[in-house]
């Protein structure tokens, strides 16, 4: 085990009614008037807007509105949103959304007390050290920015998807997570999430820091749960009980806690990345296809860990060979996105024609040459693993 | 699963030679005077009060000492700590120790700020709102002390052990925990220690709550860890390793993230208690003669999810029959900790002739009448429960 250090102060508000103490929690931020980041019209049309916006009526709290967010959130929204803030003399963000309106609202909260142009903290030139603080009310179960100091943004110049990892400055204050705003989500939807959370986890997992048994079982424990709830999510919507556990898993998958004393990985997410960037791809979705494909990659690379997956996570019996197992584990990760309906191939993701060397090049461009902290990729082997999708 | 609020802000700093970064750790705090709280010599012995004390002076905090502080604290003890604060103009308390030195010095900084009696908190007439920050060096992992709000103090008039629960007031702000400090811990102490951290997971994991799946996977996670990690550890005291990963569960079966969104239950906490209040006994060692007791008496009574923990925490396969999967369980634990010779029966604990009628007495006293969410019992049943410990 690596030392560590780790703090999580994020208080999650869980369960049913829960948005309704919006404004009370807005309120003990220290924040008289927030900017309220949402996407589309659906928050507005379920009438979850109009419930939070009472609620902060009723708690005092004034709020000014960013609405129309979108997937893969992109820099010229944080612009605007961190221009509206000054010139409305703004004290807070608060995130109606999943995780393209929590990352754009934390990026707009870093931004606003800085002097300097916002995306230094995401081009590596600038340590964020101060924020506004940051409210959620969480509606998609994916990203799980709700619980992360991270944010995830997309530079329009050159299409660059960057993700920006802090330890403290941008952990939301408080989370609100009723389960019941997810019934609507739709099954693609609800599936990408599912995957994206089991990458957070996975990304996690894949370590070469040897003996982290307590952060493993912790992390092991989270997918079987995702596993079980998974298919009853899709087949049931509208079950109170699956959508929550599915929601707590998300948080629990990205929030710090099953990365605790190792290194992390993040390969995936990088690959993924890139596709989202050209491709317009659903995050979630392109990992189900990434991530298969990089673990039967690393098979023939560093397989133990990823055989391990295969034994405690699937179940499936130790042949005594690792390189066997990590293929079957691959095997069984890529069946269970399969049965969740989700795509394990670039076709079926939609891209017909990928540009695999424009996707190496900007890989090694976002991440360095070689990149992969589990087993290094150069150019031919990150080559290697996107063909793997196809 | 039920709704639930849930924060845990304290930041663990964890590894080798973490307990150099206390003094800026108290500084963080706003601290520049703290009531250092420590138990025995050993502290001192090892060296470890000097390297805490220099790190103390570089970062410019000054500090009083209460040292002494013996297992099963005791108020006394705390209106001395209250007493010496207030003369001294201190600021803020740093506990150097195991679970009794820091729910000593909880309740000191939760006594500080307060006019009345700190007994109040503890007897449940008066709630806490602010405490005197706290900080933690640990020494003995085994309470979870280090991340909880709790803090369990014996009255001496009557001893009576109580333990009182706050949301965020008593949660340390920091805990500074280095494996290495736990390498002298005798073998008792740390068997017992083990047994400490899986009662506190059991105690949330026996739950009547339904479809908490999310939650229970952690909890088996985190108990599967420590049962392959505790015979490591008593074979290899000074194994690095599995040293680390107790220390890391025992924080994790304490700070709350194995109860979230569920009913707990701590029938056999309080069982223990009046063990430790009328007998002396080793908390951690009363625990394991008391679980598998009460998981016996449940067998008969809600045997369902003690059964679930049998077959998923130690693999006992399914009968069909929740009853013998139950008692199966409960011998399972049994012998687990009969491994790591700890006692299992009262005679064992050096209890040759207990008062059961007193225990069952004094357990009523201070849990009310009946006591048990997830099968109340009534003294006859408490009877019952005492005299399987036989």
């Amino acid at each position: 085990m690596d030392n560590f250090s780790y703090c999580s102060p994020t208080r999650y508000v869980f369960g049913r009614g829960t948005e309704e103490q919006t404004g009370t929690l807005t309120a003990g931020m220290g924040c008289r008037k927030v900017l309220m980041v949402y996407g589309g019209g659906s928050a507005r049309r379920s009438g979850l807007l109009d419930r939070v916006e009472a609620s902060l009526r009723e708690a005092g709290v004034e709020w000014v509105e960013l609405g129309g967010i979108r997937p893969n959130p992109t820099d010229d929204r944080v612009y605007e949103g961190i221009e509206l803030c000054r010139r409305k003399g703004v004290d807070g963000v608060l995130a109606v959304g999943g995780g393209s309106v929590i990352d754009t609202a934390k990026a707009i909260a870093g931004g606003v007390p800085y002097d300097g142009d916002f995306w230094d903290f995401w081009a590596g030139k600038a340590v964020m050290q101060t924020a506004l603080p940051v409210g959620v009310v969480l509606t998609i179960p994916a990203a799980g920015s709700e619980g992360s100091g991270n944010s995830v943004i997309t530079k329009l110049d050159g299409m660059h998807k960057i993700s920006l990892r802090t330890d403290m400055a941008l952990r939301p204050r408080f989370a609100v997570m009723n389960p019941e705003l997810t019934f609507t989500l739709p099954p693609y939807q609800t599936a990408s999430g599912i995957a994206d959370m089991m990458a957070h986890i996975m990304e996690r997992y894949f370590t070469t820091t040897a003996e982290v048994e307590t952060t493993d079982r912790v992390a092991e424990g989270v997918l079987k749960a995702i596993i079980t709830e998974a298919p009853r999510v899709m087949a049931e919507p509208c079950n109170y009980q699956a959508r929550a556990n599915i929601m707590w898993a998300g948080t629990l998958a990205h929030n710090g806690i099953c990365g605790c004393g190792r290194r992390e990985d993040w390969t995936s997410h990088g690959l993924e990345h890139e596709l989202s960037a050209v491709y317009g791809v659903t995050h979630g979705a392109g990992l189900a296809v990434v991530f298969p494909a990089w673990m039967t990659f690393m098979a023939d690379h560093n397989p133990s860990k990823i055989a391990q997956f295969g034994h405690r996570v699937f179940g499936i019996p130790a042949t005594g060979d690792d390189r066997t197992d990590a293929l079957s584990a691959a095997d069984a990760l890529k069946a269970f996105f399969r049965s969740i309906c989700l795509p394990v191939t670039l076709r079926q993701l939609g891209v017909e024609h990928p540009d695999i060397p424009l996707l190496v090049k900007k890989f090694h461009e976002d991440k360095g040459l070689p990149f992969g902290p589990y087993h290094p990729l150069y150019p031919a082997d990150t080559e290697a693993v996107y063909r793997l999708m196809l």
